[in-house]
């Protein structure tokens, strides 16, 4: 089969591979419909991950069929449409009957890392995937969801939802502020309503993402890069702060806006992923009674949003910018590393 | 009057200064039965509290006599016995109807700054003292709770449960940790058991304090200055690390061990109050799915605690190390000061 393989920083390649095989009878090989990639797929290439080694076929994303199952595998069949989830979880270990899937003990990948495919073990964008602990890890699609949005549904909306609202402690009448205007923080955007926010600030450097925003649900822009931007998130609220501040960049300066407009018993939701430590001024932060959160997605979610979507109720259809066959990978990888030029979200690859 | 002034950094006095008088028709007068001091007071002294002005009267922990009300007060009257929280609270405006008394809006001290008491207005540490917003930040002494156990509840005991059991979200069957065994460590320890911790593990470097620990509700010690510390707490756990951590000590490093015991989906709870910031490793912590909760006490469950209390279920009389006539204020403090050699837990002054 054709697969992205990752060959080493800045090097990767669509290139034959062995087909995948049954490998415990957990498994089941699935044929991908619906892949898409993902800012973690970028910091890969960058060699940000230095976990993952050359050889690994990237790609944590997406919908496919069934067409080999294991001879454990109860809840699914040959031939049905699953939504694949980034977290491969066994089910039966301890973090996953707490619902913690991001750090199940299985022993596929590396135990307590419940991120796998396209990290620990192969990934979802090739042309077919192995997929462990399938009947604890896939979702079967229902008619009437897209594969492309079903695909939404295996990391990016659950990431949203869960590291950035639930995480937050988001509740009704809230003011949310949402610091980076990329696929995750639209997502937080498009999910912050979900538990009542009143308000929903977009805070990027990006105008037109800050404009984009508000289709998925943004309420509120302010352009990082103005003098006043403090000043313009303070102004929507009663002078004190925002309930709840998502970092959904990834950056030192980011996670330091947060803390700024954060008000006295708000929550700081950490989402983006960062590549060096932050200065936390705990001289200064003791005492406004904050909460700071981080994590990696369960997707203990995954079904409640897909019945949402299934009902129209999430802005799917907007999360996608690009579309490309599956075999014009190389391409589509080139239009999402560019997206500040090309304006890319989702850029989905279809079979 | 007598009263404990603050003369600048490292410089204080027993001394006369004018009795206080009603300001405002929500005040009260309260003569000082028992007050105690607070660690909080030796970071005053030393200086690093820089709103704190030469010439204020310190101490925001005591149980009084009520002598002379506002005309507005409801619900106090000459004669009654009260206890003082360490945070006055308007009750009206919106951080208090939320219950976050901690950053009252009140124009008393500093608005949005709920510990005012010999902070930004006269404290405890006196023979009276002027009490803001009587209605809504004293509580009735119950007949059967002594002033000494009652002034525990200023602060300390609501510090600890607060701060460090609730804001960690201790759970039933919780592995808690609690590194320094002070004062409000041993108020964390002492509380931890009202949410169901199975486990609560002292870590201190003074072996006497772990020894004494056990007397609060500690199951288990575990001295930091050993070699295997870590190991020793690890292994009081699934392997995985601690589902609470508390930090009560204030510096860097005791921030830093609490995220290393720190167990995937558990929280560190900083209640240590910190002169310099630390470092936030996100790039190891982002994926760990860990929460930092920081903040000043609210008092809010002060009327629980002091049901618990009357009812004989929490280890006030063990905090009492000494006790001293309130005219011997300033040999309190050098037994207070010097807590390593004297063992000083709570230093008890009564008129």
């Amino acid at each position: 089969m054709k697969a992205l393989v990752y060959e080493g920083p800045g090097q990767k390649a669509w290139k034959d591979v062995p087909d995948p095989t049954i490998q415990d009878p957990r498994d089941v090989i699935v044929k991908i419909d619906t892949t898409t990639i993902c800012g973690t797929d970028l910091h890969i290439l960058k060699g940000d991950v230095p976990a993952v080694t050359p050889g690994r076929i990237l790609g944590h994303e997406g919908v496919g069929t069934v067409t080999e199952k294991g001879s454990s595998v109860n809840s699914f069949n040959v031939g049905d449409k699953v939504i694949l989830s980034c977290v491969s979880a066994d089910g039966s270990c301890s973090f996953c009957k707490d619902g913690l899937y991001s750090h199940c003990l299985g022993d596929e990948g590396q135990v307590g890392i419940g991120w796998i495919f396209g990290h620990l073990i192969d990934g979802t964008q090739a042309e077919y995937v192995r997929v462990p602990y399938a009947d604890t890890s896939m979702y079967l699609l229902p008619e009437g969801v897209s594969a492309e949005h079903g695909t939404l549904l295996s990391d990016i909306f659950p990431t949203g939802f869960e590291m950035g609202v639930q995480y937050g402690r988001t509740k009704p009448g809230d003011v949310v502020a949402v610091i980076g205007a990329g696929p995750v923080g639209l997502a937080v955007i498009a999910t912050a309503g979900l538990y009542g926010a009143a308000k929903i600030i977009a805070v990027d450097l990006d105008a037109n993402r800050i404009q984009q925003a508000r289709k998925f649900g943004a309420t509120h822009g302010v352009n990082s890069g103005d003098a006043d931007w403090k000043e313009q998130i303070m102004s929507q609220t009663d002078g004190w702060g925002v309930d709840v501040a998502v970092e959904a960049v990834g950056i030192p300066r980011t996670f330091e806006m947060c803390t700024e407009i954060v008000r006295p018993g708000g929550n700081v939701a950490n989402v983006g992923v960062h590549g060096a430590p932050v200065s936390l001024d705990l001289p200064r932060l003791w005492i406004e009674n904050i909460d700071i959160s981080m994590g990696l997605v369960n997707t203990n979610t995954l079904s409640m949003l897909l019945k949402l979507i299934a009902e129209g109720k999430l802005p799917a259809e907007q999360f996608i910018s690009h579309r490309y066959a599956l075999h014009d990978m190389m391409t589509a990888y080139d239009t999402f590393s560019r997206a500040a030029e090309t304006d890319a979200l989702k850029v989905m690859l279809q079979a």
